[in-house]
C-alpha cells in the first residue's frame, strides 16, 4: 500500500482497478515553405478547422443531451475559439510571413497563448490556456491525419489514471464505466475540475507522475476530498471507504431537499445563499446548485486574453445573459473590473511593481481610466433593466473614491438620459469591504452606499500583512482571526446602523466552520462557489441563530483562530457532523 | 531667471556665486601581471592603503577639532573599511587570482560592493554605496601618485555645484566660504546630506545634472528645504531670500533653547521625544539634536552587506555603544532584526516574493532562525546591563507569535542566568504595531507586552493596502486619514486601559500636523530622525493638551485626511506658524 497525494479537484470516493490513458503524442515537424505553397498551407488549415467545428458542433450536442448545458458550453468555447481571428487570423499569418507549415504555426501560437495565461495570476485566466491546447491538439490530430483516441473502451468501472484530461476527454467520459480520476496536472479550477465536479466524477488532480507510478495491474482509491490515491489498499481499507462511499451517496440525495429550500436556520433566521462567478457561463452551475443569484460575478474574463478593450455591446450581452440565467428578480451583483497588479492587459501600459497586491488595481485605475470604466459602467446599468442587477465597487479605501466613482456614474446615467436608454435607476451600488482601511470608517461609507460585500480574501491578506500566494506565510491567512471577525463585525455593524445589508464574497462565506459565527455576526448574504451552496443551506438549518450569536460573541474575545474553530466544533453538533 | 529642482538634503538659504567643482577623474588602466610581478603588487597596494589610513587619522582628527565628534565618525567608518578583509582582503586576492594590477582590483571589488549597496531597499544601506567610492577614490589617487584636490581654494561665501561630494570633501568645507552646495547625485539620506545637515550648511542634492546647466559666472539662491536652485535671480528675490534667510536664522537660535528642555505643552502635559537610528554611529547626532533617547534603533545593519551573521559580539558592542551615548537612564529601545522580503542576506537563502511587502520577514523569519534570533537576544539582554535597554519584535500580527518570541527570550535568559552573565531582568519588551491585525487585537496584546510602538509607515501602507514605494498609489499613503488616527486611538486607549506606555516610531510622529492629533489621543513617546526633534518640542511647548484632545476628537469623525490637516491648521495657530 502506499499513498500519493494531489490536489482534491471533485468530491467523492472511487475504488477500482486503474485505467492508464497513454498520452498519444502529436509530434509536429517543421517545414519551410515557398510563397505558393504557403498559399495552399493556408487553405488546407482553413480545411481543418472547418472540420474541428464540424466535430465540436455534434460532441456539443451529444454533451448537451448526455450531460448537461453547462458541459456542453465548454465546446461552444472551443468552437468561439476556432472562430476568434487573434488565434486562427495569426496562424493564417504565420504560415505566410514565416513561411511554415501550418503544424508549426498552429503549435507557436498554441504555445504563446499558452504562456500568457499559464503564467497569469488568476486561476480562471490560467486554466483559459487549457482551453487553447485542447482546441489546438484537435486540430492538430486533424492536420496529422491522427484518429482522436476515444476512451471509453474498458468495461468495468475502473478510475482513469492520465496525464492530463482535456475539457472533451472528459465530457466523453462514461459515468457508468469510469468511476473517478486522477492526473497529473491540473488545479482546482481546470475545466476538467469543473466538469468532473458538475459530471459528479471524484477526481484528484495535480498529483504530478502519477501515470508514471501506476500501472494497469494496480488497484485504487480515490478520496476526491482530501486529494489522495491508496494504491493497492488492504482488504479492510477497502471495506472502510465503501463505507464513506455510502454514506457519501445517502448525504448527497438529503443534500438534494435543499436544492428549492429557503436558507434559514432552525429557528427562522432568514438569509441569502448566492454564488461567486468568473464568466456568464459559471451562472448556470450556480443556478443548478441552489443559489439564489450571484454574490459576486468577477467581470476581469471580458478584458484579459484578447487585444482590446471589450466594447459595451460584448459587456452588455455578458451581464443580461447572466441576469436572465436566474428567475426573475434574483440578486445579480456585478463587480466592476479588478484588473491591474498582477493581472495584465496587453492593450494597457501598466507599470511593473514590486508589490502588486499593494498596488495600482481595480477602482484606483478605473478611476483614472475613465473612458474604460465608464464603458463597463453604461453596460451594466443598460442590463440592469433586464433583472435584479446590482453593481459593486473593487478596493475602496476612501469615501473620496466612493465618491468620485459615484461621480462617473452619475454622468454615465445623464448621458443614458439623454439618449433615453432604458435602466434601472434605481440599481444598488455598493463596494467591497477588502481593504482594512474601508472597515474602519464604514460607518462613513454605509451612509453613501446601498450594500456592503466583504471580501475576505484580501481582507485577511491585508489585515495580517500576509500575501496569500506565499505559502512562507500561509499560516497567517487566518480567517477566524479574532482580528478578522472584529473587521467583520464592525463591517456588518456599521451597515445595519444605516439600514444597509452586508454581504460576503470571500471563500470563508461557503465554510462550513465560518457560517455558524457570520450568522451570529449579522452577515445577510453569503456569496460561495457553487459547491457550498447545498452544504452551508444544509448546515444552515440545523442551527439555531441565538446560538451562532452566542459563539460569535465568545469568538470575538479568544485570542486564536484555532482555539475559535475549536470552540465552533465542540459547541455545535451540526458543524461537527458536516465536515 | 530659471529655476532647478532637485532633492532638499539639508535646511537653510544660500545666496552667492556658483564654484563648479570639476570632477578629476581618476583613470584606472587595466594591467595583466605574471605571478611575479602580482606579489609586488599586493605590497605596492598594502602600501597605499597603510598612506591612506594616515590620511584618515589625520582628516578624522581635524575634523573632530573643527568640526566635531559626529562628523569625524564618518572617517572612522572609511578606516574600518581599510581595515576590513572583506574588503581589503578580496582586492589582494583579485590581485593573484586574476593577475591583474591593483588599481584594476580595486575597480572591480570597489563596483561590486556598490551594485551590491545601491541595489538594496533600505536607503541607510544604499547610501553605503557612498564610503566605498570614497575610500576607493582615496585609494585609487595614492596608487595613480594623484593629488587629492582642495576645494577650499576660493575666497568668498560660493555656492559649491558638484557631481558629488565625497564624505571627506564634505568634512573639508570651510563653512565661512561654503554658503551651501549642489550635487547632480545623492539622495536625503546620503552621508554628504547628513554632514551637511550636521554642519548646518545648505544643501540640495539630486540634481541629475546641475554641474552642466551652470557655469562659474552664474549666481544662485539654494534653497535647502525645498531643494531648488533658483538660477540668476531677480533683485526682488534675492531680497525676498536675503530675508527668509535672516527669519530662518533667528528661528534657528530660538529652537536651540529646546536641546536641553522637556518635552511638554503649555498647560503640562509632559511625553517623550527620542529619535530613530539606523547604526550606532547615528545615536550622537540624536543626542546632540536634544533627543531623550532613542525610540527605534533598528538592528538590520549589523546583518546586511556582510558574508555571515553578526557574532553575539559585535552586537553587544553596537547596542552598549548606543546606550552608553545617552545620559543614564535614557530609554532605548532596540527592535530586534527585520530582515526578509525586499532586504535579503547573501548568507541566508530566502525566498523570492511577489508580494515582499506581504512576505516572511522580520519576526516571521527569527522565530524560524532560532539560533540567529537567540544570538541576537543574548546581545541584546547583554546591553541592558549598561543602560536603561527596551526590546521590541517587528511585525507582530497574533498573540501567538508574541507568545513564541516570549519563549525563546525566556530560554535565553535562562541561559544567560546559568552561566551567571549580568542583564536587566525587568528589560521592558514591547511590540512594533504596524499590522492593522495587531491592532485590532491590541487589547489582548497589551496584557502581555510593557509597551506599544506604533510603526506607521507599515501600518499605514496594509491599512490603506498601498505599497508606500509606489508612486501610482502614494497618493494613499495618508498617515492622517480618519481610518488610520482611529487605530492609532484603539491602540493607545487599549494600551492605557492595561497601564502600558504607546510610542510611535513612523515618520507620523515628527509630522507637525500629526503632533497635535498625537497628542490629543494619549501618544506617550514620539521616536522620529533627529532633526525633526527640537520642531517637535518648540511646537509642543506651544500647545494645550485640552485644544490638543478636542481637535483630535473632531478628527476621528471627518472624512479625509486633506480635511483633517486643514482643520488642524485652521485651529492651531502654533502649527501654522511653523510649518
Amino acid at each position: 500500500m502506499s499513498k500519493l497525494t494531489g490536489i482534491a479537484a471533485a468530491p467523492g470516493y472511487a475504488i477500482g482497478p486503474v485505467f492508464i490513458m497513454s498520452e498519444e503524442k502529436l509530434v509536429t515537424e517543421r517545414k519551410s515553405l515557398t510563397v505558393y505553397e504557403a498559399q495552399g498551407e493556408v487553405s488546407r488549415f482553413t480545411d481543418r478547422v472547418e472540420e474541428a467545428i464540424v466535430q465540436l458542433r455534434e460532441l456539443k450536442e451529444q454533451t448537451r443531451l448526455k450531460i448537461g448545458e453547462e458541459q456542453a458550453e465548454i465546446f461552444e468555447t472551443h468552437i468561439l475559439v476556432l472562430h476568434d481571428e487573434e488565434f486562427v487570423g495569426r496562424i493564417k499569418e504565420l504560415i505566410q510571413e514565416q513561411l511554415i507549415n501550418a503544424e508549426a504555426a498552429l503549435q507557436d501560437v498554441t504555445d504563446e497563448l499558452v504562456m500568457i495565461f499559464e503564467s497569469m495570476d488568476d486561476p480562471y485566466l490560467k486554466e483559459r490556456a487549457a482551453d487553447f491546447r485542447d482546441v489546438s491538439k484537435r486540430v492538430l490530430g486533424l492536420l496529422l491525419g491522427a484518429k482522436q483516441k476515444s476512451i471509453s473502451d474498458f468495461d468495468q468501472p475502473v478510475v482513469l489514471i492520465a496525464g492530463d484530461l482535456t475539457p472533451s476527454d472528459t465530457a466523453q467520459l462514461d459515468r457508468d464505466r469510469v468511476a473517478g480520476f486522477a492526473t497529473n496536472i491540473g488545479g482546482r479550477t481546470s475545466h476538467s475540475a469543473i466538469m468532473a465536479r458538475s459530471m459528479e466524477i471524484p477526481a484528484v488532480v495535480g498529483l504530478k507522475d502519477v501515470t508514471s507510478q501506476l500501472s494497469d495491474q494496480d488497484f485504487v482509491i480515490l478520496d476526491g476530498f482530501t486529494g489522495t490515491l491508496i494504491v493497492n489498499p488492504s482488504e479492510e481499507q477497502i471495506a472502510e471507504y465503501q463505507e464513506k462511499k455510502q454514506k457519501y451517496e445517502v448525504h448527497k440525495e438529503q443534500m438534494k431537499k435543499y436544492l428549492h429550500a429557503p436558507s434559514v436556520t432552525s429557528d427562522g433566521h432568514k438569509v441569502e445563499i448566492v454564488s461567486n462567478i468568473g464568466n456568464p457561463g459559471d451562472a448556470l452551475g450556480a443556478n443548478r446548485n441552489g443559489a439564489e443569484g450571484i454574490g459576486l460575478f468577477r467581470t476581469e474574463f471580458l478584458y484579459m486574453g484578447r487585444a482590446d478593450f471589450p466594447t459595451e455591446e460584448e459587456q452588455f450581452k455578458a451581464y443580461k445573459e447572466v441576469a436572465e440565467t436566474f428567475k426573475e428578480g434574483s440578486p445579480i451583483v456585478i463587480r466592476t473590473l479588478d484588473i491591474g497588479g498582477d493581472k495584465e492587459l496587453d492593450y494597457l501600459d501598466l507599470p511593473n511593481e514590486m508589490n502588486p497586491f499593494l498596488g495600482y488595481r481595480a477602482i484606483r485605475l478605473c478611476l483614472d481610466q475613465k473612458e474604460m470604466f465608464k464603458t463597463q459602467l453604461r453596460a451594466i446599468l443598460r442590463a440592469s433593466a433586464y433583472g435584479n442587477v446590482k453593481m459593486m465597487y473593487p478596493m475602496i479605501a476612501t469615501v473620496q473614491e466612493l465618491r468620485a466613482a459615484n461621480a462617473i456614474l452619475a454622468e454615465v446615467k445623464q448621458d443614458l438620459d439623454a439618449r433615453q436608454i432604458p435602466y434601472n435607476s434605481a440599481m444598488e451600488v455598493g463596494i467591497m469591504i477588502e481593504i482594512p482601511a474601508a472597515v474602519l470608517i464604514s460607518d462613513q461609507l454605509a451612509k453613501e452606499v446601498d450594500f456592503f460585500s466583504i471580501g475576505t480574501n484580501d481582507l485577511v491578506q491585508y489585515t495580517m500583512a500576509a500575501d496569500r500566494m506565499n505559502e512562507k506565510v500561509s499560516h497567517l491567512t487566518q480567517p477566524m482571526n479574532p482580528s478578522i471577525l472584529r473587521l467583520i463585525k464592525m463591517t456588518i455593524d456599521n451597515a445595519h446602523k444605516e439600514g444597509k445589508w452586508a454581504g460576503m464574497c470571500g471563500e470563508m462565506a461557503g465554510s462550513l466552520i465560518a457560517i455558524p459565527i457570520l450568522l451570529g455576526l449579522g452577515l445577510d448574504e453569503f456569496s460561495m462557489s457553487a459547491g457550498s451552496v447545498l452544504p452551508a443551506r444544509m448546515l444552515m438549518s440545523n442551527l439555531k441563530i441565538e446560538d451562532a450569536k452566542k459563539i460569535a460573541n465568545e469568538a470575538l474575545n479568544m485570542q486564536s483562530a484555532a482555539d475559535i474553530e475549536a470552540h465552533v466544533i465542540k459547541s455545535l453538533p451540526a458543524v461537527a457532523e458536516m465536515i
